[in-house]
């Protein structure tokens, strides 16, 4: 698009080093939904006609179903999702696809994509948390009665309910659905509107794109909004956290699996064995995950 | 104290690496307020009486004051601050002293300092942050009407009103606030009770010590409330993002007061110098924190 | 291969959780490499006869061009990249190909292929790191004579040669390559023969072995071989360290090519732009790691 | 020194936050090391006659027996740790004092002085290295004979000599030892006469100063030389894994000594306790460090 004025072609090297489809192409379906509720916006500005936006709707209503359904030939020489979808878009409509860039930056339309996806992803991670928190408390009532060594530096300490210890794993979970939260609403800002850093002279109702899209708020600043990306650094940090919960709920389960701890037995289908030594089952993460406490054939006490 | 059983004492190189006090001092005050309440609740459950909870309170408050002035002598043999506090405590009140550690351990009593010092730092760093917001806000006021190239790539842009550049600072630190006040919510919960890892037979009313030290929750699991310290990480990560931002605020100012870019003069109060080259103005971030506006005598613009 | 013993299937869970061949599978020539030695060392030890060797090696190099030539298919369902070349060996010369993993275990097995994949990766970095070195060395020839104000804090401070200021980067890359070398060196050391963590009842002449794979050493202790990986962090952090050299001269290209600074044009050919700001010129990384000093069309001086 | 041209006095929050002599004290006496040395260059080129040398080395030589005292009266309004010198220096012995500085900026001595307070640094870290390497094999002698389990993923996998298990930390070791030994060679380069960035118009003896320091190479490029901390990055990268290694030393010992495994007995004067739990004996990280390898009063196998 912004060659122009050039005189040479990017370099073979300069593409594969500036190319991100290969890696953004995972926000295809949000740009497409961002892309909608733009085109809404535009028409509602008089940028597009009636005609021009039920056409971008459905032109872009068909890329989607090609990405669903793995037809899309995605094409690094395009760069990015962005134009790879805006190429397709006018594949299939013509000359009313390359208006749906109006009033709109790369820059705006990337913050807003990843605003969405992670909306999204978020929420599916909300799921697991419950589920998991719902799978120890099915373990903590199946063991209830059991009592266990409770310890500190691994040398014994104080008996505990096997259960105490494992409902100890669900406070953790529950931090983390709160810190889950609070960042997917501090991502929960509508940035279109701010181009590339300095707004639009086509004036769009933010507000109505923003409730079309589900935000509950607009960015204040285009020169922030299309910079920030403080909520993905929150969203990782999260993530980082409750990893630490699942690595230390992992290491339990490695314990007591052990033939020296043997508070637990885990079934085939969750644990792995080894060629060389046949005697040997291997925990795995996924034997939680997977939200079965009868992964679980027995929890016991050697107190 | 525990070494009741040991034959031997131990090492001097264990010792050195096992103390703490010489970085946890810092704790002492809200270990303090923390065993205060403790007492409170000692007495409430009838395991001291009036004489010996007055005595309590009164000997904590004496050491606290020789904290405060400097008087106090941290001994690295008694480990951490809350030994030093109580081997202090018994010194001034004799055997009554020994009682408070009662219905406790370490291991909740830590917990409890911890989030009580953090509560604190985060009320401070709150006032820091709006008192940024407000310089920075003075700085955009005093530069109305200016003009400024925006950048992306450091390539001159579009243009945009300079305020406009300093008004996305605010936003960057409104996000920062919001997550500090997120941090500072998740830690606000009573661990006191939780003993070692398995709570304590001494039963106290813990909802009421939460009361008295202005807590709104009180921990759920004993397991898990020795053991956490998520909000120690969100804590920090929250300061990192918050950093990112300080320092993107000093990047622009070090650039703006190049003699390229020439957008801003500083004050003298503001900047350092260089014995080998006079001609120099070292830019710091203190004429930032300090909320002076006064500090830039100009922005301008080159567009 | 494991499942001899157990009564259930692995989930499917399970099996995305533990697959690693689609990101493990750039060890694959690696591991036919180590593959064909161990062979060798198996027809030493009477564990293969000639015709079994021959066919192994004439199978694995036939597995071996099928990736090249980009035939192979990939399945997840065996695992990991060891798997799924064994397997595709086996149906190639059948019965023999099972007698490969004789005396070797996935754990030596992968040790070793990671050395040879990261031997080789740095032998490519450090011909990167020549000829960004000749590059460099090319742009100071043809600075001869040109002075440029020399920073700190970014202001003026002292003038100096703009050679100087380039050749400043071939120092850094200089001992960027010198720890390269060393990661290199450390990681050179044969660990086949260790097997899963207790060695091999089946004597491998390991000094022989290392000698056809180019390695200066073998392992000196079976469980230390299986598990360290000391040369992939020393690897990265030596990245890092380059990484920030980079950084450093991406940052003095974007500013010197700034219009404030205006010390530098880039060539079209090493610059991309902008769609909505048709002036602008996005000065980009591989302008530099092209090695090509004709990106810069002028470097002059202000001072 | 720089404040000649200032109208204003800094404020007394920058102060605060400029100052570097609360930690960078620890470089006291390398500083000194390394202004004597300079001290020499500058009589062998003229600048300094004898007397004032001969006064120079003499007050220097006070100042360091005042700091290893414990006298000297650090000044954080002095900003550093070379000022504070430099000025402690001028009052011990007038204006030959000053002359210390020609042909010497803060960037360059500040650059020589991390180099030889790192390579002392990394000389007590080898004999610590060396000394747990011989601990080790003590353990290693007086295990002879004994067997034990070998794990993987904590199953117990084959059977091990105790002491194979306990020679692959002297492996790992080995390599923390190489890498350490790199590090300090590529910091070992002498960087004084750099000046700011520029060098100095005062040509001194730089591979003379060299020799009497200790460094086998001079710097090549001086705005190289002044901005260069790869060496600090890489020495902390270094002992990052080596810090890995002793963590990993020291979950064995934890495992080791639980009762479920109950491997090793550890003795009273490498354990701590705790008052609620008197039963409980706390493994620590010296019991392995102190070199002591009669800290295990038994090491036995359950095969």
């Amino acid at each position: 698009m912004w060659h122009g004025r050039f005189s040479q072609d990017p370099s073979a090297r300069l593409r594969a080093y500036g190319e991100s489809v290969s890696f953004d192409q995972r926000l295809a379906l949000a740009d497409i939904t961002g892309s909608k509720a733009h085109a809404r916006g535009l028409r509602r500005a008089g940028i597009l006609n009636d005609a021009e936006f039920a056409a971008i709707v459905s032109g872009l209503d068909g890329v989607a179903q090609d990405i669903r359904e793995g037809h899309f030939v995605w094409r690094e020489e395009l760069e990015d999702v962005h134009m790879n979808i805006e190429s397709a878009l006018t594949e299939r409509i013509g000359a009313a696809g390359a208006k749906l860039h109006t009033a709109r930056s790369r820059n705006d339309q990337v913050a807003l994509d990843l605003r969405l996806w992670l909306r999204e992803e978020v929420a599916g991670l909300l799921v697991s948390v419950r589920r998991l928190q719902l799978a120890l408390l099915g373990l903590a009532e199946r063991a209830e009665g059991a009592i266990m060594p409770g310890y500190t530096h691994l040398q014994r300490a104080q008996p505990v309910p096997a259960a105490h210890h494992v409902l100890a794993y669900i406070e953790m979970l529950e931090r983390d659905a709160g810190r889950l939260t609070d960042a997917a609403q501090r991502a929960n800002v509508m940035p279109l509107g701010s181009g590339a850093i300095a707004g639009s002279t086509i004036v769009l109702d933010r507000v109505e794109i923003a409730k079309e899209l589900g935000f509950p708020a607009v960015s204040q600043n285009s020169m922030d909004a299309v910079a920030d990306r403080d909520f993905a650094c929150e969203f990782l940090s999260t993530c980082a956290i409750a990893g630490m919960h699942l690595s230390r709920l992992c290491e339990d389960t490695v314990l007591w699996a052990s033939s020296e701890f043997g508070f637990l037995r885990l079934s085939d289908a969750h644990t792995t064995g080894s060629s060389l030594m046949p005697q040997k089952k291997i925990p795995t993460l996924p034997s939680w995950l997977e939200g079965k406490p009868d992964g679980f054939t027995a929890i016991c006490c050697h107190c």
